[in-house]
């Protein structure tokens, strides 16, 4: 790809505005999943609408998504709404249809952050292989979006070529990974929420083998800025998730997104369906 | 209170239908907060918008609420649409809005369940003592809401009347606590979004300090149906609550909801606004 070209996320989460907080988007085959594009993409398009709406009160805290109906290759049409703004705070919602339907739906939450005393509980994973001493994932049967990111687990999988093999239930789904954009790309909140839905569906990990399954919300919530965003530039990030619990159709699962250096960029909730 | 007489909370989340999902609903004194009324219990007005629904399917999965702006006595007139319905899922809007104001926004997740493969990877805490083996918390400041619950910490804090006693900071917000509504009052799923937010802002706890604070968006994942929270009726739930990361000027905190038998009944994440 020339230096000139368009990264696929950009293309991916392209607006076309045709009122003001009213655009026309479409999917781009660089993201696409087994059906319809990548949750993740489909996030950053959504977070976009209002990252580009010129009523935008600072930067994103908060996004939740659900993924109502499958998107098809038709044309997406978008509307943003600040709902509320309040003096430091803003509640956004982000809808997009096609053909008149809603195919899926987003709120945020906007604000303008303040230096204050800051601490993190959760603990950086210690004695971590660098990026560049972990192999990246290799799979034949990969959807092409995977193709958009460079994975390289640390743990909780090698491979998913051997899921189907008859392989024993692991005792819990937890993963470890880099991941930064392929090709790299300077981070910012829009690919942040996209790689906030990178980790695989725990159920695979959990029990070792294929299941039709798909997200139905995610929340991610940002601790970070543009400023802190723009110096991780394109170097991997680390993702560690985990499942909660499996029950009659449904599970959630959390991860963490840091920094290689230790600061936690995101946390991250989804609840997926799954059919036996 | 006689035995005939309505719950509280059933009070709280009454609503009065003018038009096919539309609905006015008031705040209840008993669970007034500080500044307005307890999230939890608008949580579970927003979900009742959409359990009373008559094209609502299924039971809920998922619960996300914005808190946009502090909810007054005046009446709160409700809107609750299922954006989109498929064979076994549906999404829902609802809105809540004060004199044409939006003050608060929920989505939602509904779905028929069917009965699959299940596990639990989170676990249970051991060697709890039982609830009647905790005293119930007792304090001065309370805010009105707090006495409609029956509140054991098992760990995490003792009272919040030694906030602001110049305590050293802790190094995590853990808790754990048995709850219960008060006066008892059978377990039901708009009962369980109400319990959802009842973990107090961690960073007291993390801080050992008041901070003016407010949580701007929860979302909750409910991993049980109508039956199972029936059989539970009116035993205590143990609640474990924990901080991730605290920010410039908001943090995040997730909590898990369990009975007594060891079922995990929710999963719970917040992002709340902090100030110096």
């Amino acid at each position: 790809m020339p230096d000139t070209a368009i990264h696929p996320l950009d293309a991916a989460i392209a607006l076309n505005e045709t009122a003001p907080g009213r655009y026309t988007a479409h999917t781009h085959p660089g993201y696409a999943n087994a059906v319809g594009p990548f949750g993740g993409a489909t996030a950053a398009l959504l977070l976009n609408a209002a990252l580009q709406h010129p009523q935008r009160l600072g930067e994103p805290i908060s996004q939740t998504v659900h993924f109502a109906a499958p998107i098809t290759d038709e044309p997406i049409q978008i509307t943003a709404t600040p709902v509320r703004t309040n003096r430091s705070t803003q509640h956004w919602l982000i809808q997009a249809s096609q053909n008149g339907e809603t195919v899926a739906m987003c709120t945020s939450v906007f604000a303008l952050r303040r230096e204050t005393w800051s601490a993190t509980d959760v603990k950086f994973p210690a004695d971590l292989p660098s990026p560049e001493n972990v192999k990246p994932m290799d799979w034949q049967r990969r959807p092409e979006f995977t193709r958009r990111y460079d994975l390289r687990y640390v743990s909780g999988i090698a491979s998913l070529d051997r899921l189907g093999e008859d392989l024993p239930e692991l005792p819990d789904a937890e993963s470890m990974l880099w991941v930064r954009d392929e090709p790299p790309r300077p981070l910012d909140f829009a690919s942040l929420a996209s790689i906030c839905d990178v980790f695989f569906p725990r159920i695979f990990i959990r029990r070792q083998r294929w299941t039709p399954m798909g997200t139905v919300t995610l929340t991610s919530y940002f601790h970070t800025d543009s400023k802190t965003l723009a110096a991780i530039g394109s170097a991997h990030l680390l993702g560690r998730a985990r499942g909660n619990r499996y029950w009659n159709g449904f599970f959630d699962q959390s991860a963490e997104v840091w920094s290689a250096q230790g600061q936690l960029m995101a946390t991250t909730h989804q609840i997926v369906y799954f059919k036996e």
